[in-house]
């Protein structure tokens, strides 16, 4: 863990009562810990927008595996861009159905391709994208 | 403007500093402005998730004014929900298309029918609801 | 108007089943009504994350109109932006707080650069953008 | 897979264009293809609103490992909500920091109520939750 600093902050009176209650309501262990977790996800956002630098995520998919095709598809695409894919979950829903979790890393718009390309392959019920970090950039 | 609050936050060195830089290109006038600004916005996000207490927004449509009968249906609906229509401004984008803003105070769940009813009017070709808050609870 | 096209679409039989109830309960009048619906959404948000062409949308604001500067620079930065700016609406929340609606139309980077200039005004308390399309492309 | 049903679409000539270019562009199979997705993605959207029925969803962490009793906290909260979660994937992403994705099917407001739990506990960077569906309502 980095070093901390330690810097003073002012809040109106008001704002700062209901900013406690929501920390306690969302189980924050102070202040400093809820005020950081806002930073990071402010940070993330802007790191997926800029488009700069890498970011982590998870391209996660629903499909019905007997699909013709469809795995082979799937694993195609996968070694295609295999620079970015880190590692895959597989989860039997029921006979039919699997969601598919894949942990990526990498740049934003090589990432978000991966995802669009991923989300149009027929028997893909439903594809998104979730934007994290790497941690690198939020220590 | 309520009184202010002095209080120390402790913070990561590394994720300070990122978070400085996104200060300055935000042009965000201090760490107390940006931090507020985040807070607020986490706020607002809670008072319309937990759908208590009373908060304000704006609905944007996008139609054409052509189409039969629309202006007397999206008076009508006005009408009907008018403890929650604060004000319209009504823009003409070209000769066949208006972009029109309600702005709105209420409830949530009364507000998202509102804008639920208003965006399913035949001709309308796109409808959205901006969440905000009253000003009130973030002072 | 533009000319109807007619085509015809496959879909699974649950599926439908499930759409036809949604579309009952959303109130739209068809499925090509609620089809149209779901296609607009779409091709505005490509339009928007696309960058290219013109889009029209709302930037939202809640502000403490007592806050000493905070009128003068709302105008400044509006005039700065003329271009896009295209009327303003402006309602008085309770005694200290005000929601300032303002309708755009241009590029979306602009307007996002617009949308980020207004939020960090000092005093003002959350700002929004809400995006929308110019309705030219969707007919 | 179950049967197909074939029906009628109107839309406007300008509008059915575009959708085509976007259809290419995102590289979708054909016309019903595209509009299934689009129809998938608003009923998944409305079962996380309503919050009736089983959905499915995946919860991704990124940590720092090295943050004391946070993997033993991790998997104390897992295992308290046993009934929501399949499978959980763990990446290293580099020395100090992990990436932990959590396959998870349930009731919406439960699963929400594990995601706010997990991404509270003290040494996690960042945590979000994925909202899809179980696939049976979507065939």
């Amino acid at each position: 863990m980095s070093d901390l600093i330690r810097f003073g902050v002012s809040l109106e009176k008001g704002l700062l009562a209901r900013f406690d209650k929501a920390i306690r309501k969302n189980k924050w262990a102070s202040r400093s810990d809820a005020l950081r977790d806002l930073i990071r996800a402010e940070l993330i956002k802007q790191d997926w927008t800029e488009g700069e630098g890498e970011v982590a995520g998870a391209v996660t998919l629903i499909y019905d595996h007997h699909r013709r095709d469809l795995l082979g598809k799937l694993t195609d695409v996968q070694h295609d861009y295999q620079g970015l894919v880190l590692s895959t979950l597989h989860v039997h829903l029921d006979h039919d159905h699997c969601l598919e979790i894949i942990a990526v890393k990498g740049i934003p718009a090589e990432i978000q391709k991966l995802a669009a390309t991923l989300r149009t392959i027929p028997g893909v019920m439903h594809g998104t994208l979730m934007m994290s970090a790497t941690g690198k950039n939020l220590a």
